[in-house]
């Protein structure tokens, strides 16, 4: 019999693959999905994908609101916070767009979630893009992580990111042989009121650019031009 | 100048006392409680005087409510689990009092906060009691986590659990070197509705224990006689 596992999903291409790969490797029924509204502009659009996409798949669903711990943090890309910049994610200033500690905070909940149900393996989606601004995506912070809790269960519970090491272009690659309904998906950190993408910050471009590698059209709709900028436009 | 540090508080002896020494050490300038509502039997009680423990040594203190993501999990020590155990620590019935890696968690919406107001150390009053049963107090386990910390935000964050390999009647002792005011604290699992401590608990039984070695008269008032139980009484 195989154990259940809980992967961390928001609703982003990446976890969304992810979950479709632990889907054909597990069966549905051994997968439990886990979503946070951790109070940033784009959990009210990512999260109703994530509830489409686990119903599409016949996957269980837990929602977790830790809106209040991040009500004391200080980010661009929370609620409250300034302006998301834009540009490509390899620029200073999207820095800002940090949430301190964040996949270490939703990492432990979803630790303790497993111990709670029996489940042997967290998964998330990092992946390599993340790895120049976010400290808490490398892989080395992944591995001492893992060990933690290891340590700290009495399940000896384990973290794995499969995609740790792959750009968005090679995720989204897995994606198409997976079948992923990319209209599910949500990336953008400056999304208009109707949900709709700016193609300009550092998570647009580099899906933008991800789909173009792969010769496919993304099915999200954008408010602006879909232009993949260059290094001279980048502010 | 200093650098301000973080303590994870819970208005237990062990935290209270750390509160004392890192007042001592830092100035109260340069400390910051964090205490948490976890949905805990006892928070209830604990919380209050984690309050007034702070006001009286001027120290700013943070409360956050966890209460949503603890739901989820099951434990005879959150409210709604079954009657916590009576006896010693020692027995495998206290495992129904664990919390699914609550210490990852804490320490890590500690981490986030840290990042976020500049502190460069989380303190936490983890003992050497505490590492039969629960894995997440054990120091390998805080030795991997702090790694992690380390790793995964752009300050370095360190963990410290100065007591992690001192016992109960040690920390009461230094303790009593601080001046800590311990009818600010409360140990008991199974408190009665005027907050008054049943003496049975694995927790109070550990406490009474304490103050018996160190020679002095514990200022709580408990609504049970104060036995410390032999071995053959344990149930």
């Amino acid at each position: 019999m195989k154990n259940k596992a809980i992967i961390i999903l928001s609703g982003g291409l990446d976890s969304t693959t992810l979950l479709y790969d632990l889907v054909q490797q597990r069966g549905p029924e051994n997968v439990v999905a886990l979503s946070f509204n951790y109070g940033s502009k784009h959990n009210v659009i990512e999260l109703p994908l994530a509830v489409k996409s686990c119903r599409k798949l016949k996957v269980e669903h837990v929602l977790v609101d830790l809106r209040e711990i991040f009500s004391h943090f200080k980010s661009n890309l929370l609620q409250g916070g300034e302006d998301i910049p834009t540009g490509h994610y390899e620029q200073a200033n999207m820095k800002l767009t940090i949430v301190p500690y964040r996949n270490g905070i939703l990492l432990s909940c979803a630790i303790g979630l497993a111990e709670s149900i029996g489940a042997d393996t967290v998964y998330y989606g990092a992946h390599s893009g993340d790895h120049f601004i976010y400290e808490d995506t490398r892989p080395e912070f992944i591995k001492a992580f893992s060990e933690a809790a290891v340590l700290g269960t009495m399940n000896k519970i384990r973290i794995e990111a499969p995609y740790s090491n792959m750009n968005k272009a090679s995720i989204l690659k897995r994606g198409g042989e997976l079948g992923v309904d990319y209209s599910l998906t949500h990336t953008c950190y400056s999304p208009n009121e109707k949900g709709e993408s700016c193609g300009r910050c550092g998570s647009c471009q580099e899906r933008l650019e991800s789909f173009e590698e792969n010769k496919i059209e993304d099915p999200l709709v954008y408010y602006n031009p879909r232009v993949i900028l260059k290094n001279n436009d980048k502010q």
